[in-house]
This record gives C-alpha cells, structure tokens and sequence, in this order.
C-alpha cells in the first residue's frame, strides 16, 4: 500500500501513516497538504494522510481548504502524540555533545530537558527537525545532536538516545486519511461536513445547528473560516457522532442541504478521538 | 509607547504593532505569544500585539489559549496582508543574485517569481525570514538575497529589490492588540468572548447561538477548541458583532452567562475586518 504524506520524509504525518496502515507502509512524501488531496483526487495514489489540528497550534488552514474544494472522502481519523527524542550518531554520548540542531519550535518545546542535560551545548536553528537530523547523520559526528521525532532515527541511521524531552502537556495531532471513499458504518462513527450559506443574517447559523440538536445530534467541533472569496464570506466546518447513512444523520444532512448554499460531506469514519 | 509583539524583531507581528500604533513605536520582542501576554497581564508593559488567525493558516491556538486564561483584554484587532519581498544589500542587482535565503514557507510562497526571475538560484532554507535577512546583512555579500517582509530591510540595512513577490491570493493575518481593558463603544464595534459549558450534550450550542440569534446578533467567527484538559471538553470562541456595553449585546451575554460553565468576555473593540 502506497499513502501519500506531507513530507520531508520522518515527519509527525510519517508517524500517522504507519499508525494507520503498518510499520510497512511505502509513504509518498509531497511538498504540501494540498499537493497530497490532489494525488489522491486525481488517483495517482490510493491515499493520503494530512494533518488538520493540533491541540496546541489549531486547525491547519490549508488541510480544511484541501478537503473543501477536492473530490476526496475522509476514511479514517488518527491521533498522534507530538513527542520529542534526542538523536545522536550510534554510541555517542550524551557528555559529548555539544551541538543540537533542531527546528525553533521544537528547541522551544525542549528547552527545560536542554537546560537540565545540556546546558553548555550551541543551539543551532535548521529549517526542519528532518534537516536537523540528515545533517546529524551526514556528518556523523559524536558532538552533534538532532531534536524531532524519533522515527526520524530509523531514516538517517541514528540513534534515540533519550526520547520524550519535551516539556509541559503532551500535544497531540490529528491527522484524517483521505481517499477516494469513506468509511463504512460501524456503530461508532463521526461525519465531516463543511458548507456555506449564501445568506450572511444573524441565526442562519442556529438554525442550522437545531437541525442537529433537535435530532439528539452531538457535535464534535465547528469552525467559521473566511471562505477566501471575499472577506466576511464563511465556510463551516463542523464534525458530528454518527455515520452519514444512519436515520438521524441522514435526515440532519438533507435538511442541512436545504438551507445552505453548498454542503459537502467529507466522509464518515471510525471516531477516535 | 511600548509595545511587546512576538519575536524576533522584523516579522509581521511588528508590521502590525506600527500599523496600529505608528512607525515610532518602540517594540519589545518576546519568545512566545503566552510571553507576550503574561508581560502585559503582569504590568510589565502596557500593550501587547499577537496573531490569532490567518486567512492560509486558520486560527493561532496559543494565542486562543492566552486570552483565555489571562488577564488581559482585547483593545483592536489589525489586519495585515502578508507580501514578501526580495531583499538585498544596497545597489546589489538582480543579475547577480545566486543564493537566496529564507524560511522555507515563504521560498513555497514565492516559488513562481524565483522560477521566472532566478531560475539559477540556490535556495537556503533558514529558520525564519528574519534570520535569512540577519545573515544576508551581515556578510554583505552582492550574491546573496533574503526574502521576507520590507520591514526587515530597515533593520537588516538591506534594500528592497522587489515587493509583493509571493504568488496566489493575498493572505492576511489577522492581529489583536491587547491591553489591561477593552475599547471603548464607536457605534461600530466587535465583541470576543470565550465559555465551557459543562454539560457535553447535543443542543447546548444550539440553545447559546439562540441568545444571539433571538436579539439580530450577527456572528463574525465561531471556534471550538479542545480545552486540554481533557479530550472531548470544549472551549468555544465566538467573535460577534456589537460592543458589550450595547443594550443587546448586555442582555445576550447575561444569558449566555446562565448558560456556561465560565465565560469570559475577551474584549469589546472597533470593528475591522
């Protein structure tokens, strides 16, 4: 099986993939979150995995436009602990070090385990943890270090020598699998959707949502997003329990349909989450 | 007047700071949005300016977070068009151009014009267009060029080669200044609120939106967002037309206030966008 994946190659869209398809799944890595919907809506590749939010930085803007305006369903949702590892060149020693090179967001994650272990050692910027740990690899010097996710290790013929590092809460990612087709009921699902009403009046958007409520309906998430179209045009983006083919659903769904300009389901799935 | 914006010094956070306060504002740099609210929260500065959502992004969840759980209020919000522009050290010509540095979302940004203009150029990836610009004024060197915002150039004692390089629709970012209270009511005015509602069952969104709906309250964004305390629990952010102080405004967010766990009235501030 051949999944797309925002890359470079190692990324936390790496780790997703092989939690939903297998340690053996072949990833395809491409430059962007839109370039990954439009391989699978054209069927270049049979599916796609990109991230929509995360605990700590929020929706990803680009994934939910993706999703909107591509022929792709969601099949799958995955979560994924955003965790941190220190990576070093087999056998080098933490003492050693005294370099690490890692992206700014990541450093900023770490910054407490790096004052505790390494406090003397040279903070070097790169432009991603993946750069970071192909130049730890490349050189293969035992005073340098990489900072980022540890599957990164396996790649770049590094080692993890402490894993976890970063600090605070753990942050966690979600992640959708896209394909051609979404998933087949299971009893317990969730169903994306995103529409736009051409009227902009105050309580269009109520009435909608009593479509859910008076169905006993629970709703996951909504999000307004400026639709690019012009400023003060919204899309909606909401995600509700329950499969798009159950009774409730189907019926919230056709009268949703009724009052909105445009209604897209963008599929039904396992909910995880 | 000072004023703490996210940092480093050059990114568009200082682009908006002087759009709201003028050129002669002297900003203060700070590591994180959560930083650059806590100073303002703690009194160690009167104003603060961070992003909260872009147009291509979508919402800035750490900014979410600090206004949720400081305190401080939300004074103006400002709305910046995000343009790269090529920068270089004085008189240096396009010609001569062969490294061209930046961060490697504003290099995907303005791929089109590097393909037509510098077809030749070796692209670096940095960990920010500051830090590009930082290293193009330092070495000095007629070769080299960074891309980021114009305001870098001033810094960076760099030129301005060419502006608005970036291709696709203009993206904007939507900034909020806060302080230690809100606006003042102009006639024309927006309202940011945060609440948790207790209970997680279907219709208790519904029955909110109601209170607004019911009194002609338009809304102008609504977000939820995992509270992280646990998964499934939500905080909700609603922007909404009209200051908290007008007649029907006041009556909306009393019952609101009935209705919710914790609400808490971000800010009420002139209405731009």
């Amino acid at each position: 099986m051949r999944v797309a994946i925002l890359g470079p190659r190692g990324t936390y869209a790496e780790v997703a993939a092989r939690s939903q398809f297998g340690k053996g799944v072949k990833v395809a890595p491409y430059p962007t979150i839109t370039d990954v919907v439009e391989a699978v809506a054209g069927g270049k590749i049979p599916a796609g995995v990109v991230p929509v939010e995360s605990l700590r930085e929020g929706s990803v803007g680009e994934a939910l436009d993706a999703l909107a305006w591509s022929d792709v369903r969601v099949r799958a949702e995955v979560v994924v602990p955003i965790t941190h590892s220190l990576l070093v060149i087999p056998r080098a020693g933490t003492k050693q070090i005294t370099q690490v090179l890692s992206h700014p967001q990541a450093i900023a994650q770490c910054r407490e385990f790096l004052r505790k272990n390494l406090p003397k050692a040279e903070l070097i910027e790169m432009a991603s943890t993946a750069k970071a740990a192909e130049q730890v690899g490349k050189l293969r010097q035992p005073h340098m270090a990489a900072i980022g996710p540890h599957v990164l290790a396996e790649l770049y013929g590094l080692e993890v020598k402490r894993d976890g590092i970063q600090s605070g809460e753990v942050n966690l990612t979600r992640f959708l699998c896209v394909a051609k087709r979404d998933g087949n009921p299971t009893g317990c699902d969730k169903t994306s959707i995103v529409f736009y009403t051409a009227e902009d009046r105050p309580g269009i958007l109520h009435e909608i949502l009593g479509e859910f409520a008076s169905r006993g309906i629970n709703l996951t998430k909504i999000e307004s997003r400026p639709s690019k179209k012009a400023l003060g045009d919204y899309l909606f983006f909401i995600d509700f329990e329950g499969h798009r083919e159950d009774v409730r659903p189907r019926e919230a769904l056709e009268a949703v349909r009724g009052k909105t300009a445009m209604l897209k389901i963008l599929g039904s799935y396992p909910k995880i989450f």
